[in-house]
């Protein structure tokens, strides 16, 4: 039997509360040129300890696979319990939700870039010398003014940062992925967009739909120098990916202050609660809505962007800002409490990577690993194991005792 | 490659001797309110622990899939080296094992339930209030006595306790699963069994059967008050399993005290043996059966018991009873021992559940991991990490030398 449609049978309603905290890029290692500790195990987190003290199971959880590093797509969808191989999510489609566009299903999306064409209509800057957001904002206006529709099928034009912005065809009958008309290195011509697969007369008709909005969308550009022509990328349409009251009868809502996480949220059907901005505020308005929803996502960015930078000071000390709030959480526990990293954002690799994030799950049911503090080496240790993030959904689910038993 | 087909071809016989403990239940999870120790961890087991000195492989084992919560039957089937999910055992089948019965491939079986039904045929009672165990059994004689046979296929109707009973149709060309008879609740009349793949002939043949059992058996139980009436639930036909001599060339035997787990060694093809009732005894009976028999399966239930009723002192004490008979065993070592539960039953949950089960494994190949007992939090520690239970075979096969390298 396939798993899914086992979890799927074994599914019964209760009244448990659910809530699943995601310190973006939580995982880390330790390096000898830094303190041998990573930022979670400097960090001082008396709450986090607190709450270990009180009885939670650790482990380590693969976002995708062994060796895969995820987008913060794979990442999300992992730890929302959809299997990341399965369910894909086009870098436009996720790009489009991190401008904090609402897509449909079979919507097809691309990420864009203004570029420097020369007279031969070659090449010559991928970025358009990366032009300041204002002038992208004004030429995907005068894009947007001018191409409405192709056909019976909508575009919607939308700028992002500098030179991106992301183009969404809306109709019937499309589908992704089809190949990037980005060159990816300077002195060649705009590529021409092919479908990935021959047989899909889908694909066809939206190679035809890119291929003719090149044709309108050009002639616009012409003489405005240096952003006269756009390369896209990622063009994929949204997956019909099932909700989570869908899959899991479960109303969820989505506590997350980025367009990109309020995104992804929206991909499974979650409620996007705007207004918090801080961590406090959003753990304060999870507090407010308790009785409105049975699951609660909450996700706290800075741990990424530190780990990006590389900056172990910085997220040891965002760590140690989440840790300070987290008694409003503690002080309105749910039934089920995860927090977890989508990824490891290590501050010597200065980026995503495919490091285990450490898991922490507390429940009346979780047991006690006796761990002492939530790191990744107790972690290690831990009662969870080294487990597929996209099981922790799972293991929530049967810590709120949302499943029969299977066979007598 | 399928991997048990790989298993299968890497397969060489030796004179390896091998024996599989079970402690059903025998997980457990440490928690505040009780005593921040399972029942494992504050049992005293000098015996465990001398076998644990002597060098032990532990780790802890998923019985099916993350968050599920196996019945007995998938349990033993992963320990046994079947794939629960390709394995499946309905539930009329567990129940027919469960009283002793001995199946044949193919059989159909049904759990059946005694009820109440109204003068419009509404089942106002669904356990016909718990009729005593000799009702039950004076019923079915009736039952038995009057349908031996419907068309070619014979009937066996067997009572279980109270309201309970089974009853199995032998013959050809019938196939499970179908849906149940029983409405699930009061006040609707006996639903109609029907097929859950409309293309099986076979299923509408044996919902045909059950249709003229009911024909045959509801008259025979008019004005039987309270039970006149029964319900069907777990509709299935014992599916082909091959045994363990075809599937790893073992001669098998099973030590089990209670017909349920004898019944499920039988369905893998080990040979069941009769007389011992307590665990020293089991312990006793391998010894003298040591050369008759390749492999052993010696079940041990009470630690499940203790479990389900939430009994810590006692799940310790039968742990502790367990510990003071294993040195029968030690002193006539085989060449492969593993220890371990079919699932955990952990007293806080009074239930079976989802939490993987401690294992040890000893044999000359099986390393040491240097722990000091055989624990949870000891086991998260071991070599053998958390894996699948169905795994557990091909580790003990393998500390057997029962496979050749793969590849050169």
């Amino acid at each position: 039997m396939n798993l899914d449609a086992l979890y799927a049978k074994l599914l019964v309603k209760t009244d448990a509360k659910m809530v699943l905290v995601v310190m973006d890029g939580l995982g880390d290692i330790a390096t000898l040129d830094q303190c041998e500790l990573t930022p979670l195990e400097a960090a001082k987190t008396p709450n986090l300890d607190k709450l270990v003290a009180a009885g939670c199971a650790q482990g380590r959880m693969i976002p995708v696979a062994p060796g895969i590093t995820p987008g913060s797509g794979p990442g999300h969808l992992g730890l929302f319990g959809y299997d990341p191989l399965e369910f894909e999510v086009g870098r436009g489609v996720i790009e489009a939700l991190g401008l904090g566009l609402t897509l449909q299903p079979g919507d097809v999306c691309a990420r864009a870039n203004f570029c420097t064409l020369n007279d031969k209509g070659l090449v010559t800057d991928r970025r358009a010398g990366r032009i300041k957001t204002e002038v992208c904002e004004n030429l995907c206006a005068v894009l947007a003014a001018k191409i409405k529709k192709i056909g019976d099928t909508e575009v919607i034009i939308k700028a992002g940062k500098e030179h991106r912005f992301v183009v969404i065809f809306r109709g019937k009958g499309m589908e992704g992925p089809l190949t990037d008309s980005d060159p990816n290195r300077e002195g060649l011509p705009i590529a021409t967009v092919k479908v990935t697969d021959e047989k899909s007369a889908k694909q066809k008709k939206t190679a035809k739909l890119v291929a003719d909005f090149y044709k309108a969308a050009l002639p616009l550009l012409k003489g405005r120098q240096p952003a006269n022509g756009f390369l896209l990328r990622g063009i994929a349409h949204q997956p019909a990916i099932p909700t989570f009251d869908e899959r899991y009868q479960l109303r969820a809502a989505a506590l997350a202050v980025y367009p990109m996480y309020k995104g992804l949220s929206q991909l499974v059907g979650m409620t996007k609660i705007e207004g918090p901005q801080t961590i406090k505020e959003q753990f304060e308005r999870y507090v407010k809505e308790f009785n409105n929803y049975d699951y609660f996502f909450i996700h706290f960015k800075y741990t990424d962007k530190a780990g990006e930078d590389g900056d172990f000071a910085a997220k040891t000390k965002y760590i140690e800002e989440f840790d300070a709030a987290l008694p409003i959480l503690l002080n309105k526990m749910p039934d089920v409490l995860a927090i977890t990293g989508d990824h490891s954002t290590p501050c010597a690799v200065k980026g995503h990577s495919w490091h285990p994030q450490p898991v922490l799950l507390h429940s009346k049911y979780s047991g006690s690993d006796k761990l002492k503090r939530f790191t990744e080496t107790g972690a290690n240790q831990g009662s969870l194991g080294v487990i597929e993030a996209k099981y922790l959904m799972r293991l929530m689910q049967a810590n709120a005792k949302m499943f029969d038993k299977f066979g007598a």
